[in-house]
């Protein structure tokens, strides 16, 4: 397949949104192939393990991308599945501000380019951290979590 | 074609810099075509005439991407160009939450979608509003305004 | 009527749309009366004459508040209508920037405050220069423009 | 009493601020009570425990609002108070971005909806993280802490 | 004189207001003399003709900081006049951002650096468009415009 | 030594960065002298503790800046080492809506002022936390980290 029409779509993933979901559908437009990479960052522990964000990626984009754990600098691993693009979406001014330093990062590093989706307005007010806090108080996850993923949340993987 | 691997790039291009071009050029390692719209937006003269900024442009993108002139709304020319997405480039936060607001514009018009590239640093000082005002002073363009296009600049159409 | 509960909402309404009629009616759950403020700018002329956008906002705010031409500086605007709060919609970041600026103005002038409403991701797509760029085009208004105020358009005021 | 005329206020208040005291007595000019929600995130740990931030924002809305813990999600707790308005401060446009999504949350989630009072300039210095700055290096808290509760920062609850 | 310890303090001061006169008594504290360049802007028209924002300028700063129109480019300007680098003041986050844009063009341009002095509170609602907004009207200056500038504005020249 | 003529450099330096370097570089055009202050923040832990990165900025700055610990409020240090003035660097909109805040703060506490360098286009994706990223996934550092410091990374105070 030709690298430079698969995307990688980053991020940690902790958990998947129905906004996720969303980016990679957009970019599949255009792209050949989304690949998700679910990243463990070793300076903060997340709220679900990253096992658990994999298995729910995984329901999540199920038919949609392929999903796989990111243990690398985001450029190499970029670079080891293929890929010449990550895609990102961006809710707001800061969001893509920080877009913008991590773009020029991965380019400096090993050349992978990176595009900014404008996240939809009907998926605005949703975040991983906005479904966190549904789970914390044991909220419907309905229209954040994408179905697939919702019957997991609770569940132990 | 596919008409969802054609890119339409719109904008001013009052006139083109090696930022449009750079975008163009980003954008052709996953899209099949760039087309780009020089649009004549009613509500402002422009420093150049529609016409000029067209010769411009073909000059600059010459190779690159097919240039046309837009006088419709967006959306509906992106569609009689057999185009499912708009590119856009991005500098600051400012520029994205402009292109959050046009984005759901086009969306809701005719369905097409946009996708923003973060400028790379070293374009970062470079804008039509810079190159005017070079212009403006008689000084010189290289490494603003593209190799085609600089030529063509002080000289009649 | 308690000066303190009457709120104004100023602004150019060039021209009024859905956006502007929601700010109003978010506004009426704890205001007991709202006086929109048709603004004529010396400094730039309108898309529409201001006898029009009245005309307009009449038939958009029509049974929700009242609409008066406003020629003076707004916070003195304020106190001859006998409000003591102006009310604004912001959409985005630099919206609310440019809004920080003015109630410091309008509370220093006349001691009048300002508060915020932060715009609804329906209408975030939705603006004044959005509604005249369909007008111009001679686009479909519904959804952008008020009802009440859609008919009046393209006619004669 | 009315319940579109009662706001809550809710915050983290770890500790108190002159600035939000100013920010409930602007509030009161048109709503009829304020009811202050001192939130428990269980994601992270306060600088001051919540039963003396509780303590302090008692002292200083002394007169001027309701206190009350809140342990439930934010709209939950605003139905269960009887209040169908959030109100926040916001002293830049990164605060404001941040509103915007909460208010979208929030109003999903039962319907309350939230107004915006950008923080006067004379507060604008003024946030719980420089009031912790400040008690952390045992510096004068006049000016920053309301008078009535500063007497109680550096005792036993 | 060292012309690293020279700085230049460029814009259109239409009209000059206290907060830009506050910027330059600041940079004096480190630089050993300020130069002000009231800048012609050809593509667009002043509120004021160039020579009255010079006259009220010159007693704006009188004493404080040198007053010279400008109709060149900002860093030839600098360079002719000895200047190695720009002040700015910058009040929000879209006026610095505007500023790196600026200072980017200024340094590719001829070495010239720039700094940027941030806003006091107290004047952060205070500027040229204010005080245009209040000359319009006839209300009065003090407080906006610097003392010994205010009795030249309603003056012929 | 006039005490205006010394800038005082405060940060967490967890690790110096080249962009560091480039401030104090461009503080020296105008100011005699630069401090840089190596702050250490109870509130969190370090990446690297407060004695390595002394080591590594004295490294980076040798020749250029004097490096001290600062246990102190900000303002409070600067006024004991003898500096009116703090410089920062900005990268990003969001940078300098949060140096706005911190420079009123430092004014109001002993009145020392702020200026802030706009960070250059060629160190825009350079920051300590970046520099941490390579240090975890032990990636080449030159270009990042000072010449001078690089060695010291890897090495035992």
């Amino acid at each position: 397949m030709d690298r430079s029409k698969i995307a990688l779509f980053p991020g940690s993933f902790d958990p998947v949104t129905v906004g996720h979901v969303d980016i990679a559908k957009r970019a599949l437009k255009f792209f050949d192939k989304v690949i998700v990479a679910v990243c463990v960052n070793e300076a903060k522990t997340g709220f679900f393990p990253v096992e658990k964000r994999i298995a729910l990626a995984k329901a999540a984009f199920d038919g949609i991308a392929e999903v796989l754990p990111c243990t690398e600098i985001m450029a190499d691993f970029a670079r080891s599945v293929g890929a010449d693009t990550l895609i990102r979406g961006a809710r707001t001014a800061a969001d893509f501000e920080y877009e913008l330093g991590l773009c020029e990062i991965n380019r400096r590093f090993s050349g992978v380019d990176t595009v900014v989706f404008p996240t939809r307005p009907e998926y605005f007010h949703i975040s991983s951290s906005y479904a966190r806090e549904l789970i914390r108080y044991k909220k419907p996850l309905a229209g954040v979590i994408p179905d697939g993923a919702v019957g997991l949340i609770y569940k132990e993987v």
